[in-house]
């Protein structure tokens, strides 16, 4: 279950400080977790399966180490997953040629419709698809 | 050094589970937090006169309570500063109609040049702008 | 059929060269565009109610008349509907304090399911609906 | 001067109709150009050598040919550019696995300070450094 999304980061990316412009560091770790899912299928495909609204989020937070520029590479990659009854935490580590720049996570829940509201249901069912036990 | 920011959402601000794209709730914490700055001169000229590069980040994190949508007007809320000594915590509150949609928090440093890296100065001096003691 | 739409220009819509970042002239456009939808029952309504699966776009251009700025506040304006028989091209106009700044146009289109492919059905419907004639 | 972006579209860069939000194309535009200037030094180094405030922007338009959606991985190309005196405009092309996505344009000037304004300078310098004549 390894993933690694590489982004070249662009002029666009940056803020008038000629550094990335935070948020885009949650967008990269959303674009690196559905890299994941589309090894399984994509978002669309699995929440179909599960019978989900969505792969959502309950939090998210990044520790920013280094600032990161214009024409720097970033790698970025899933290392852990740490998963409860009802939401799996998804740890991302990002670097530029080796040197850390930033530390994210993002707690998902499967959101699937409840009485008369959108509730986290089992996340055991998409776990199965993520890692599959060996038997 | 109460701040309110509005904003309307948009469907551009969401994605294809119809309801928005959270990286946007820390685009707009960031907004609220220079809005606060633009009171006190903004961000460029703060940072001239406290010789800083940047007001930037070291930590961010954003707990999501319920989903927002297209056409919802969101009232997003500084409830908080806790200073230390090298940065502040700036906490939001997100709501839709006064029900809460998620709260977050920006862990802020005054970034200057140290001898040869950036590094996280004394926070004071940003503090006597934004919260100029009374005598 | 009068759309404006304000937005307060901020840090974070800027780019390293301290100016605001243009595809977000597209987005603001497109931010007001939605606007006046809403009036009339919000996208998501309209294309349930017009048996479409959006009202996309087929041509988007902006011309840049003078940068914009952090802390500036933004005017965009919907100033003209030209009708044809599958699309509606909107003209904007974007100033500052009366400074015009830029100004833009949205071909769009009522997309439905044809056969075997997405096509740009009749406009007419959504006329009715934007635009409904004084008897 | 052959350019081309690749770009994996994610679930982030798609809205409420499930097909990406369009005002990513020009995002993904300005990439590409600041591929090209990184081949040449970057934007701030260029800008400094020659002078400039910026390579900005006079206009930009975008003519969508089919929608794009999460999961695709989109070529960009820039097909030409057409040489004024004080602008040039960039002609790009973007296809998935082939298929034609959107035709685009970017006209570009060189910002220089004049008298109390900021002004399109002279383009040929620009051109010295992405088109250097072979003798």
């Amino acid at each position: 279950m390894e993933v690694e999304l590489s982004h070249d980061i662009t002029f666009g990316d940056c803020d008038p400080a000629g550094i990335v412009y935070y948020p885009n560091a949650f967008r990269w770790m959303d674009a690196a977790f559905h890299k994941l899912l589309r090894e399984h299928g994509g978002h669309a495909s699995l929440c179909e399966k599960l019978c989900a609204i969505g792969i959502g989020l309950a939090d998210a937070s990044v520790r920013f180490r280094r600032p990161m520029r214009d024409g720097e590479r970033l790698t970025l990659r899933i290392v852990m997953f740490e998963w409860s009854r009802r939401s799996v935490t998804v740890h991302y580590e990002g670097a530029v040629d080796g040197a850390a720049k930033f530390s994210g996570r993002e707690v998902r829940c499967l959101f699937i419709k409840g009485e008369g509201a959108i509730v986290a249901g089992d996340i055991e069912p998409l776990r199965q698809h993520l890692e599959p036990k060996n038997e």
